[in-house]
């Protein structure tokens, strides 16, 4: 189980938790490992059935193996086939899981025991249950999960004092914020953000390019977004972009999450900025991962990149934690650094 | 020349330069690679040889070895021995340096070659000047090393609303500082920070201990440090602190460079804040080296680690560069994330 979350925490977080999954022969042996790599692609589970397939083009007898999985496997049809399904398909004989699904795809175990396979719950429960215990929280608030994106400089900075912030961060940094962008169902800044930006909101490759999916762009806030903003073009409101009328993070998230984007509800949000919203966001402790970028200049004076959020004393202060997922908690990017981080709390790392 | 680079730039930045030596026979085979770690210890060349030595403990004709430094081989004694004479000792045929030696040590090529040894000078200099590109800035000023040391929040702070600032970084990164500490010939802070933090400011082990070597204490500003302040130790001015009189960090620096601390004259500085003195240090231009902890929290208001330093618009702000030295820019410390920075100018690292 320690080998599926190793393999686990080499995914992506957003929409789906972070999954991991191993085949083990009766013998002991490992016979593929998988893991789940974002909204949109395999399961932990069915990955680490193609990868045996794949190395074992001959077929083999599945009914003596162990499929570890550090969560329950789904028993629901979504964007991909019930794991349940492919796990009965494929005659494993003995499931080994870690936590149990708390969203409305649990029940799996009850199904595949159903199915006559042996079923064993709650092995290291207590770190594949901490592994995605922020999505456990958006799952249980009915709202999306939220990427908070802070680009700022050294001294924490986001514009200098004339406004100028273009472009504080490296481009390699930016690519990789549109990466981001590119795998979120949704991306939501304030209309000050809107007003003095006028920014498109699109995902884009490297090479300047859309990319293939995009997010939905949204505005929050009370003030009427003018019309021509790059951000619509020149669709009309619903078409692509919405405005959330509300100053409340928690009532824009829930809005969201009744709204479809590409034919699927939103269950990822980027929220990109300005201040005033990263800081209603994280007074609100609705930051379930955070990108820092951090660009080695210096401002000294300008917008910080979080204002007021109701702390007054160094232990009110809220705290996270490295998050070791997505290839580890620092990246080098060009001249800057990203730091990634997750609220603190029941956090999990392989290594811990 | 490349390879000797590369091992310079495993030392530590403070009151020498980085540099790095290599020993290869005549058929072009490296003998042996050294490094200088920092003042008080061997200087690479002296280390190259000495690990030459222990290798080939019967001894071995070097006259027709060369010997690679990327700074030309200093002429004069000091804490440590003339590497020229080291080297006319050793019997070296031939030396090929990088960098010429800008300060008061310069000449040992000319040394050498009186000495009947074959020297080149100037090869991959423009990399092995840009090693030490501040640090000959520092001596073409009259004035120490300075090595800023910012300690704050993911935001930016280093001190909450109400004042509160201990602990905002974790253990491993305060024992890192007093790492620093050791190796630094003087500690400043202002005037402000010795009165609300009345810091020690010792040089301490990880389990607390006063470290071997304790730097020089130095208070900057006009307010007079009253009595019983930690840092004087009850000892009066001269005896291990002394206040600067100035608000000026181009005459503080001046003066340090003209007082002694156990016997040797202050060439490396930390200067540990608080805001108005690093904001002073860092709108002159004479910060050389920063280590920036940052801590994964939030405070949202509070005092910045850095105030106005004079930039109105994004294109005036400072700029750094990652720093390679001293095992990489990022170091990963508990919770915290530090970042090696230099000014950005003439910059190397070992891979450009």
């Amino acid at each position: 189980m320690q080998q599926a979350l190793d393999a686990a925490i080499l995914g992506v977080r957003g929409a789906n938790p972070l999954v991991g999954a191993m085949l083990v022969s009766e013998a002991g042996d490992v016979l593929s490992i998988g893991h789940h790599r974002g909204a949109g692609t395999h399961h932990a589970e069915r990955d680490a059935l193609e990868r045996f397939r794949r190395d074992h083009p001959g077929g083999s007898d599945l009914s003596t193996a162990t499929l570890y999985s550090t969560l329950e496997p789904c028993r629901h049809q979504g964007r991909q086939p019930a794991c349940t399904e492919l796990i009965i398909d494929a005659g494993v004989g003995r499931v080994v899981h870690g936590a149990s699904d708390p969203s409305s795809n649990g029940g799996g175990a009850e199904v595949l025991r159903r199915a006559g396979i042996d079923v064993v719950s709650g092995v290291l429960a207590q770190q594949c249950q901490a592994l995605n215990h922020r999505w456990v929280t958006a799952a249980r608030q009915s709202r999306p999960f939220v990427t908070a994106h802070l680009a700022q400089t050294m001294d924490g900075r986001i514009a200098a004092e004339d406004g100028t912030s273009q472009w504080i961060t490296s481009k390699a940094a930016r690519d990789h914020t549109h990466q981001v962008r590119s795998r979120a169902d949704a991306i939501l800044v304030g209309t000050n953000t809107v007003a003095v930006d006028d920014p498109r909101l699109t995902a884009r490759t490297p090479s300047g390019e859309l990319s293939l999916r995009q997010p939905l762009r949204v505005v929050m806030g009370m003030t009427p977004a003018r019309p021509g903003l790059q951000l619509t073009q020149g669709l009309p409101e619903g078409d692509g972009w919405v405005q959330l009328r509300t100053r409340d993070p928690l009532t824009a998230l829930q809005e969201l999450a009744q709204t479809t984007h590409g034919g699927y509800p939103v269950k990822h949000v980027l929220v990109e900025g300005g201040q005033s919203v990263l800081s209603a966001f994280f007074a609100a402790d609705l930051v379930d991962e955070v990108f820092a970028y951090q660009a080695p200049l210096l401002l000294g004076t300008g917008r910080g990149s979080v204002g007021d959020i109701g702390v007054r004393t160094l232990s009110e202060a809220p705290r996270f934690a490295l998050d070791p997922a997505e290839g580890g908690p620092v990246q080098i990017m060009d001249s800057d650094v990203c730091v990634h981080l997750q609220p603190k709390g029941d956090t999990c790392s392989p290594e811990s």
